[in-house]
């Protein structure tokens, strides 16, 4: 594997190009070709900022919903609220259909169900992603009128799936920035952090530094201190100060225009037990099998037991995580997931997390997480890699 | 109307009361009672925390699906993913139910179904809210399974609707906070901002002094510059530096514990041409027509109307907006919409925007926003009333 430090440190370019977009889209209506699919309908942020490259943190709002429809040949067409209107035809999208929204009677519907006969008039169905880690952003009973209007949804979510999985080199560049800016991060936090601070303090430190390295936002940031161990990974901070002897967790998904990184750091402060140390070294240990099995053709489940013999060698007692690892890309967590089922098989380019966590003891987490690309050879470093040994600050 | 710094100026509590959950959640079974709802289910973020306090951003991972079900009598019933049992048991929720997820093939979807058959076996219907502004965070193909299995869904979103609109003390000295902190915030932007730095270092440098006023996060950050006049309110910043003549609007939803502010403001730099203060004083006055209206008893239309009719008198081109404000909570738009025909009778203790836009010529526009809370009297202001004169950098 190597080493993303060797890389060039300045920020890749915003967006991307026109032919990016297209190529996707391309490769999208094969794929609709081949499902017998004349139409492909989404309405999620990421969805549609795959196929459009129209991006504002304006679906902050759940208000309003926002649909794109790929059509069997030439560009997506939008069907969107007017307030979106002149970004949306600053990207490479010709056919923006707007509405007046918020319109509670018909938002955007009529539009919708307009564009989607048209292009199944010649034949061919509707898909729409219906499956697993996929919801439709609309109201229920405006997916039901839809429904009734163009029959029923072909499930194309592995469409969407094989699609976003693999990474462009331009998104790939994105995700080993914001990786190298929050690899820079946690690098300062024994600066930072100090005994006595409170979970809030140090949470408003790290959120502080990630962004003064220059990323965008931190829409992701959980962790916890606990004498001795960790309870619980997903939590907010809270007012309990730092005692010496604490464990922390910090793990972040940050962006750079709009990618994600999505790995955490284990560290003690003024010292710690034998047993956290080897808990450290076990899940440091887990990622290195990770790291070995993450090649193009191997699968996720063979990347989730590789680590798992690890943490089984260690005497992990399971965790409540469900899986050890997954995909990374527009969102903190994507397709596919390192479990004992899951069975994707790799390929290259897939930008992933190697998740593996340690309940070491009733009560006592620990979670190690690192970034990777896959190519050619095999893993990729997109995080710098954590030292082997806990860190104490 | 009253004003906000007259109140003291420490953060409010973090969470609520257990007593504050049992009166949310004895209503809703009131409004579900009347209804014939005996399981009302919900699955979105800000739907499980009003009615749990669950509080993570682990939302932003959309791989797990989580449930809330409220039944006809007594506390709601978590159905959540493993990862999640420890926070949601720390919450006033006792019956917590988990599944080692993800799991495709089951996705939580037989314990839901579990749930609700057994809340509805001696009758009663499951209310899910369908309607505007909502939508289900699951998969279509699994809520398709749960309808098969437990009949079809009653519209529930009145219920929520209802409930939701009006906030609780504890919940108005929330939003109290932030609309301070951010009304800071813009208050520093002259000694921050200068001619010559470009969009995105503005930004930046507005939301680090969100941050350091104490904010928790900035989820919803827009703006934009532009010679003489702004074209377009949703975009995020490009590398554009800011010219002497220019306009600048930033518009932001910030957090303190999960409740959002959203107000906006305007600037000029260096100078500004007598039609753009011009349009800064009308939407100014528009403000001031809103601020009257909002009182108990008058409605969303009244309230709109007020606010077009002087933007009318001041040469509106209209706008894109599709509506003049909307309610605030743990979203940064919740219902209800400032419109022509929404006709919401506002009641005392709704937390409101008032957002009047003004297309003044084409391709430039001026929007306004403050936020208020409806007592008996009438608005209280919660942001910091703009200048009525626009501010020049």
């Amino acid at each position: 594997m190597s080493n993303p430090q060797t890389s060039s440190s300045s920020a890749p370019e915003r967006g991307f190009s026109d032919e990016e977009f297209a190529g996707r889209t391309e490769r999208c209506q094969t794929a609709m070709a081949e499902a017998g699919i004349s139409a492909l309908m989404v309405c999620t942020e990421p969805e549609v900022r795959y196929f459009t490259g129209f991006h504002t943190p304006f679906w902050q709002s759940p208000t309003r919903p926002w649909f794109t429809v790929i059509p069997a040949s030439g560009k997506p067409i939008a069907i969107i609220p007017g307030i979106g209107g002149a970004l949306m035809r600053s990207t490479w999208i010709d056919d923006v259909r707007t509405w007046s929204s918020p319109q509670p009677e018909d938002d955007g519907v009529t539009l919708l169900v307009d564009c989607l006969r048209e292009l199944t008039a010649e034949g061919g169905r509707v898909g729409v992603p219906m499956g697993p880690e996929t919801h439709l952003r609309m109201p229920l009973n405006d997916v039901d009128k839809v429904r009734a209007a163009v029959g029923d949804f072909v499930d194309a979510t592995d469409i969407i799936v094989n699609l976003r999985m693999v990474k462009s080199e331009a998104e790939i560049a994105k995700h080993r920035h914001i990786c190298r800016l929050v690899s820079n991060a946690f690098d300062e936090l024994p600066n930072l952090l100090s005994v006595g601070m409170t979970e809030r303090q140090a949470f408003a430190a790290f959120r502080g530094e990630i962004l003064r390295q220059g990323a965008d936002d931190v829409p992701y940031l959980v962790g916890a201190t606990g004498p001795g161990g960790i309870d619980d990974i997903i939590r907010q901070p809270s007012d309990r100060p730092i005692d010496a002897g604490d464990l922390l967790i910090f793990d972040t998904g940050s962006t750079y225009d709009g990618y994600f990184s999505d790995f955490d750091r284990n560290f003690a402060f003024s010292h710690a037990e034998q047993d956290a140390f080897d808990a450290y070294r076990a899940v440091w240990e887990a990622t290195e099998a990770g790291l070995e099995a993450a090649k193009p053709g191997a699968t996720t489940t063979e990347i989730f037991t590789a680590m798992n013999e690890v943490l089984k060698a260690n005497g992990s007692l399971g965790n409540d995580v469900g899986r050890m690892g997954h995909g990374l890309g527009m969102q903190v967590t994507e397709w596919p997931s390192h479990t004992a089922s899951d069975d994707t098989v790799i390929q290259e380019n897939m930008v992933l997390t190697l998740e593996p966590g340690l309940l070491w003891a009733p009560g006592k987490a620990m979670v190690h997480e690192e970034n990777i690309v896959v190519r050619a050879h095999g893993a990729e470093l997109l995080s710098r890699r954590a030292a082997p040994e806990m860190v104490v600050i």
